[in-house]
């Protein structure tokens, strides 16, 4: 299979499985197969899985098959036609199993796709596999290696889809944010990261950790393929923004947590911020409310082990000695905590969302750290989710840009974050940004 | 076996079938089998379900062995213990199938217990059957009769867990709402339906209708029973209350859309105002801010058509030609809908919601209209949700008091609302409201 293939790929000077989506439709366009574009992607998988683990299900002839018949009769045009993409293994594919990191799903099949699956696959795209994700999109890590160095976490719990992102073995990739899911990973395997407005993707066919929290996002390694998956799967987008017309306004949010920001990060945010001023965008500091401080806590520690004790009654009632000590723990102390304790998490949010206008009032969005740092060593781990953490509490859109480096050589991103529901324009923001940054990275 | 549990069941005057959850927690105390239960159910489905058909799956050998396994060794002094309960047939159970109401899930199960029917089971439950529901929980009607008159229509979308438990075949049931799909039921079918405040009760295992509004909710013949399973599915819910220690305020709200209601439900709103005001609660008319007109229109035309496009893009993908037209046009609308409307039905939701504070200010809850009138005749609609949308898109808890009886003697139904979270206190409320209206009933 792979030897005709080879054999029929157009001559290009970069291979299929290293251009973007945008580009990727483009040499579609012209000719391109999207036979050839997949091999290439599981010929990068044959040469790198072994190294990145970042697949859980992958049936390459399966994959193929969905390519030629696009190749043969698909309607061409669609926004996605042709173009591989990658699924968290938490989001319900009809033609594949679904087995949310746990072997308590070893083999599950759900039998029809997620909402954000099904809308891909209606707009052109191949459902290429399955990535690793951490058991039930916790913390309790896959085998995903970061495709920088293997001996480093890859972040999660969206490991395989970062990693599989990050190594050219796929443009696109589906991943859902409940802590720091999506842009964690993004920021330590150096791709962009998108975590739209809460609600924005559809979450039917997700497995739910904590719904007020959940939300499913993108990995790619262009602003604009980001776009492309976001029109899709936000069904009647307008048209993509053409742009700033202006120099963003930039909020500088170093956010509560500051103090838990290493030399890197902070080198990152401080580096973006003064070339983003020289540039001409203004940059102010941003300080957030006072009672802001807590919603680490209430995300994280109350809304996320209550709720997630919920979701899991069932895996609870009949298995939990399969279930992970770590997960185990949290969903002992969902299951005990008072509901008023939960209340008062879901209240903080709420208070803390009425008060964005306020924070955004000035600003088109806030420049602010994404990680603490470079992707620690080790695998048993998937670093610190609290700078994401209080993003997705808030519901605002946020991305990661894979913008500088650390001490080890490993990526080290930059968030932006914007007002709830202007998730276009924190993308035209982040274009402009990517602009500026890009050149000298 | 039905032969053996009636030897077994110990006399009483009322059929154990007639009794509430809690009258049964009582009788089990005292030595009842759970199997004389659940056999009093089902020699009551034996006898009926040719005229109410409420049930789109029943294993009677099944239930009967949940039953005895209870008896035999179950925890007793578990809240729910040895109590059946009806579950909507879009709420996924490990051991019977979900076949949504439609063709296309004929057979289908999901292998794992829905969070709600989990808590349920591990509360000492026995799941009795799966109940008839609109297609997906739409509009399109299951065979569902009312069983006060097999001529009109029980409501939907929650049919059979309505008359089911209006019927005497189960003491609970388990409905959602999107619109009106828990209150309206209810209130046709003459029993208490209770819709929590938005995510009260954990929707994993839920088929989503529209994520934004789906709320997981209760049909019982008391409100006690109400509390007893709100607490279950509440997790670490606090104690019951008990009760108010004070007359309630009450306010009045005839709500925008008071010329629909017919002179049935305007005589039973009017009727239960003087009432309670005569029992020394002050009532005092409210009027909704004027945005709040628009709401059922936000909540039924634009978010639920929007999420519905989305939460079903794999049927349209795969099976359209499948789908009821009325459920078709609906997700036509929706995949067609520009974003931007959506986001402004989403904005004017959150925009009511922060001004329930000043709605509520100076009452405990607001007696308002439940329905237009009683069950309309014919099966082929479930009648008009528009009494119920606007509390389900505002998310605060709301109850069905199955008060009066309009000119067929049908029941019409008066519905009270309470603040976001104040589920307890409207429950609080219903029985003080209850007490005063049921000896005139």
């Amino acid at each position: 299979m792979r030897a005709s293939s080879v054999k029929a790929k157009p001559s290009t000077r970069v291979p299929l499985n290293r251009l973007t989506a945008a580009e990727l439709t483009q040499s579609i366009a012209r000719g391109t197969k999207s036979e050839d574009v997949v091999s290439a992607c599981l010929e990068r998988i044959d040469d790198r899985e072994k190294h990145v683990h970042a697949w859980a299900f992958l049936d390459r002839e399966h994959a193929l098959k969905q390519a030629r018949a696009l190749d043969r009769s698909g309607p061409r045009g669609q926004p996605l036609f042709g173009i591989p993409i990658g699924v968290k293994d938490v989001i319900d594919t009809a033609d594949m199993p679904t087995q949310m990191g746990s072997s308590l799903y070893q083999g599950h099949r759900s039998g029809s796709d997620a909402a954000c699956v099904a809308l891909a696959r209606a707009a052109g795209a191949v459902i290429l596999g399955k990535t690793v994700t951490c058991e039930f999109a916790g913390m309790s890590p896959g085998p995903t290696t970061n495709p920088h160095n293997k001996a480093h976490t890859p972040g999660g719990s969206s490991s395989g889809s970062a990693a599989a992102v990050a190594d050219f073995m796929v443009p696109l990739a589906l991943g859902t944010q409940t802590g720091g899911s999506v842009l964690r990973p993004a920021s330590f395997c150096g791709v962009f990261g998108f975590k739209p407005t809460f609600g924005a993707f559809n979450r039917r066919g997700m497995f739910p950790a904590a719904e007020s929290l959940d939300t499913i996002g993108v990995f790619a390694r262009s602003i604009a393929d980001i776009e492309i998956l976001s029109t899709v799967l936000e069904l009647g987008a307008e048209s993509p923004a053409a742009g700033l017309d202006r120099r963003p306004r930039i909020g500088l949010c170093r956010t509560p947590m500051w103090e838990k920001a290493q030399p890197e990060t902070v080198a990152a945010v401080e580096n973006a911020a003064e070339q983003l001023e020289r540039a001409g965008a203004p940059i102010t500091p941003v300080t957030l409310p006072d009672s802001f401080a807590e919603l680490r806590h209430a995300a994280r520690e109350t809304i996320n082990n209550y709720e997630r004790a919920g979701a899991m009654a069932d895996e609870w009632n009949t298995n939990r000695e399969s279930i992970s000590p770590v997960l185990r723990k949290r969903i002992e102390i969902g299951s005990r905590m008072p509901r008023s304790e939960y209340l008062q998490g879901l209240r903080l949010g709420e208070e803390c969302r009425a008060k964005l206008p306020q924070v955004f009032a000035d600003f088109d969005a806030l420049l602010a750290p994404c990680v603490n740092g470079e992707a620690p060593r080790g695998l048993q781990a998937t670093g610190d989710p609290s700078f994401q953490t209080i993003w997705t509490i808030l519901h605002t859109p946020s991305i990661a840009l894979p913008t500088h480096r650390g001490p080890h050589g490993l990526p080290v991103g930059i968030q932006l974050v914007a007002p709830r529901y202007a998730d276009r324009q924190l993308l035209a923001c982040a274009q402009w940004v990517w602009d500026i940054l890009s050149p000298t990275i």
